[in-house]
């Protein structure tokens, strides 16, 4: 398909997020298993709900361009959760992998902030308001949730972390 | 190997980032051919010159820590940079693939900003303070980077991308 009208661009774009959020919700709940620090566990827990939710506004925004909620491959997700699961599932003290527990799912944040950001972004200039709307909700909670991963590590993980030395 | 210490992480996400960064180099000059606006063209020439001094500055926190220089490969931007490729290919209108390279890169942007913003945070907790203000400046490029590709979406070309509708 050629890609004629950054509304094909839009379109395509989201079905890479509903991809990515799918692929996310499958792999967060290994993730949190592995945490060590509560603080931690509890800000993943929290992020995976929020995770579902997305997949919901998602589905909402397919819903008001009248198009099918379709995945269409992550492979830019796929690539940073694998080397997610590398890392974490490294032989660690506690301390150190939730250090690396963070820094992995910092990356799938900022992943996902890029791409809520442009489909936001293009959302406005296509003049689709509501769409932009829930769009910049999600953007806004996975700013949110990098936001904590950093207080967490500045307060307490990663200093156990380098005490372990 | 064992992750003991937050050292251990470290120097493991350095490795990590010093592979990004290469792929970064190996990649971007294909995307530069691609590119239709002449803003986007010499905004992309600028931070392929600045990602040339990101191995630098990487080469010399290595030679700070007595470590040799190493790659771990990172197999995040190697999916990210993969999905861009296959995004950048596809059959576009020229103000559409413009759009869909800012994208492309605003990810690969964010996946540093990422890695950077943890190497930079260790390298303080650890006390290694000529590193941490090193990984600063490069981390301050990226995010001056990923700002001016979102100066040039809002600007012109995504603008352009929308009248072709």
């Amino acid at each position: 398909m050629k890609l004629e009208t950054l509304q094909d661009l839009y379109l395509l774009e989201l079905k890479d997020l509903y991809s990515a959020e799918q692929q996310i919700i499958k792999a967060l709940p290994k993730v949190i298993e592995k945490a060590n620090s509560p603080d931690l566990r509890a800000a993943l827990e929290k992020h995976l709900k929020e995770t579902r939710n997305h997949v919901t506004r998602l589905e909402q925004v397919f819903q008001m361009h009248g198009e099918q909620a379709k995945k269409e491959k992550c492979k830019g997700m796929e690539g940073v959760l694998d080397e997610g699961d590398e890392l974490v599932g490294k032989d660690a003290t506690p301390a150190v992998r939730d250090a690396a527990i963070i820094s992995s799912c910092q990356r799938v944040e900022h992943y996902e902030m890029a791409g809520y950001g442009t489909v936001r972004t293009y959302a406005e200039q296509l003049g689709h308001e509501r769409a932009a709307a829930l769009l910049r909700q999600t953007l806004d909670e996975e700013a949110a949730a990098d936001e904590k991963l950093t207080q967490i590590a500045n307060s307490r993980v990663n200093i156990e972390a380098t005490r372990t030395a």
